[in-house]
């Protein structure tokens, strides 16, 4: 309905802008006007994560350890940002983990396979982002990086960083 | 609850974006960097509206005249976008409506009352596109502005043009 799709409208609006306020006026894009773009989308979504998991940890019990964080926003915080939850979450146990999923909210808008993978990047910044800034306002310095292989599935890579 | 800020927070994020963007490297912004962000908002807000309309009344019977529009926009449409419907809706009979929403969505995160009053305007722009971008899409060219006199009530304006 139209209420889901409202936010990945949006999305699709500011990356669109934040893309073409870099290129204006040239006619490609060099690797460092695209490091730009990327930078501002995941610095939007940092701040959304952050205001997001306040709303959502209100309430919540305080987590035992980092694991359980980490399935907090696989879970809750997942579902209610990209409407379902992460399909597999693996971790090395030394504060590295791999969120799979299947069907990305905010990559099922683009055609599904192959053919436009190497546009997938610009729509991922952004959560890159709403995860680092979760993952932050909860206690947790973190790099997020994502990894398309075929669209729609996903798989985010966190990265904890230990003082 | 999270999902429902979601699309608010991410409009905060957008606002300020494109605010700081016309005013960088310059200390104060003139009407014109103004005009020109209001100008980018109300843009953005057009594409996401022609979209959401689209998915709203792909099911739905066809329009019987302009009023009925109208009072479409101000249920269904106002419900899925803003979560209300607009509790009043007057009009001249001549093409122009006013649309009044006593708790607009969007500026339920500013502080009530009259205080920040000179800041509405911006987080307006959008949502005016978002009217005349759905609009657009049944048909009905429009001019639609918005007017703040304590927030977070909110009126907005539609003068539909006739050819």
């Amino acid at each position: 309905m139209a209420d889901e799709v409202l936010f990945e409208f949006l999305h699709m609006e500011i990356v669109s802008h934040v893309y073409k306020e870099q290129q204006s006026g040239k006619g490609e894009m060099d690797s460092k006007d695209r490091a730009v773009s990327v930078s501002v989308l995941e610095g939007m979504g940092f701040r959304v994560g952050q205001g997001l998991i306040e709303r959502l940890t209100r309430d919540s019990p305080s987590f035992k350890d980092e694991l359980d964080i980490m399935k907090f926003i696989c879970k809750d915080f997942w579902t209610k940002v990209f409407r379902r939850q992460v399909d597999n979450l693996r971790t090395n146990h030394q504060g590295t983990y791999v969120l799979q999923d299947n069907k990305f909210a905010l990559l099922t808008q683009l055609s599904s396979g192959k053919q436009y993978l190497d546009q997938a990047p610009k729509y991922l910044a952004f959560s890159c982002g709403v995860v680092r800034g979760a993952l932050s306002n909860l206690g947790l310095d973190s790099v997020v990086t994502a990894d398309v292989s075929a669209m729609p599935s996903c798989k985010f890579q966190v990265v904890i960083q230990k003082l």
